[in-house]
């Protein structure tokens, strides 16, 4: 894990590194030091590891909750080249849905064959984050919606270090078995009027996380709308259950 | 309104009182004095006015916003006599459910036509207990879930003065004109399993709502059992933005 720039303001200790050729960001309560909890933010489709909806969140864990935050770019978004293959079939599926076929198989197909990527690499940057004297290894928690649903989906269910998640605006077409495979508490958020995917779709998500404490929270709106506020207040509170030690009153 | 006992414990205040032959209870922070919000809270089928549900909730609310809480007994339950007209009609409808008839619309219509008696009620409950100086003619919030919510839906569009409130457990089947009348902030939760209320009608349910702001929380679970608890901790919360002036922080 190579540091390529540090800086601080407003509380919050930004880092921007990369892991081998994979860049991401950091970011930490200024001046912390020992072991924290740490929060992974998958970023959205188009996105990137610092758009403005990963950084306002991100700001916003850091400063409530005292955590570290990481992301990191998805294959072909951010600082990263476009990966020949992920490119090959998006640029098909762009075609294949202007000539009029079902968006969300097609979209659930590409997340799942990107999961192959993103998994890994997500477990890498934990085993070297967590290695860092500021970060260290604390319970670890997953914030994604969208493309970060569809990607998180299989990495909630693959790392046992990920003790809570955040998700929403995806489907469960791709990953019924996967969502199974996850017991941690999960709060899951859809949009209700959701153009992309299809709400049936979403409820059987809900459905088929295998987690005792899940809770499925909807708000009027489609796709790309703002979610509101207070969903991130939710998120804030429902990491700080399961993340942080319950202060002793 | 008569006030037939004061009590106060735990820095709650309680007043059991009569409008006419109406039974029911206010509680308050102790010692408060000066206008403040007002929280309706409808019970639930087979429960009363201090319900251990109920009384549970008041005194989050009172201790937690500081606001007023009242409930009053629904017809045949609690210390009111067995309504001739809902008693009869609960007693065919329990030999009709139990020779196969579909639960949903039975209930729907029985809440109905209570709602014709309660909704009354309560405006006029509201009527009295803002004239008391330590209440106060203040914005009104209610919460009710089950028979709370089939009579609650009735009550949120009719009477301007409720501000936002929290429904659930409940279905769309007789309500939707109704529901499609309420404009104000809504929190309306579901029991994913309710064996009672089918999922599709709850869903249909939020759906109508005409709120601006309404937002749709499930958690796993029958009808019976016990709401998490970070449902009420959301509920306090919903009813601190909307009821309760917003801090100056």
């Amino acid at each position: 894990m190579r540091v390529l720039s540090t800086s601080s303001s407003d509380g919050i200790h930004e880092q921007l590194f990369t892991l081998g050729r994979l860049p991401g960001v950091l970011w930490t309560p200024a001046g912390a030091t020992g072991t924290r909890p740490l929060i992974v933010i998958g970023h959205g489709g188009g996105q990137h590891k610092k758009h403005p909806a990963v950084l306002y969140r991100a700001h916003r864990f850091v400063t409530d909750l005292g955590v570290a935050v990481v992301s990191v770019d998805v294959p072909s978004h951010g600082d990263r080249p476009p990966h020949p293959e992920l490119h090959r079939i998006a640029t098909e599926n762009q075609a294949r849905i202007e000539a009029g076929e079902d968006v969300a198989p097609l979209l659930a197909a590409f997340q799942r064959m990107a999961a192959g990527y993103t998994v890994p690499e997500w477990r890498s940057v934990l085993d070297a984050v967590q290695e860092l004297e500021h970060v260290g290894a604390g319970p670890v928690g997953y914030w994604g919606v969208s493309l970060g649903c569809g990607l998180g989906v299989p990495f909630v269910a693959a790392e046992p270090r990920v003790r809570a998640a955040v998700l929403g605006l995806g489907g469960g077409a791709a990953s019924a078995e996967l969502a199974a495979a996850i017991t941690v508490p999960v709060e899951f958020v859809i949009a209700w009027d959701d153009e992309r995917v299809p709400r049936a779709d979403s409820l059987a998500l809900y459905e088929a996380f295998g987690s005792t404490e899940k809770a499925l929270h909807a708000y009027p709106g489609r796709h790309g709308d703002r979610m509101p506020e207070f969903e991130l207040d939710s998120a804030v509170r429902f990491f700080a259950r399961h993340l942080t030690p319950v202060p002793v009153a």
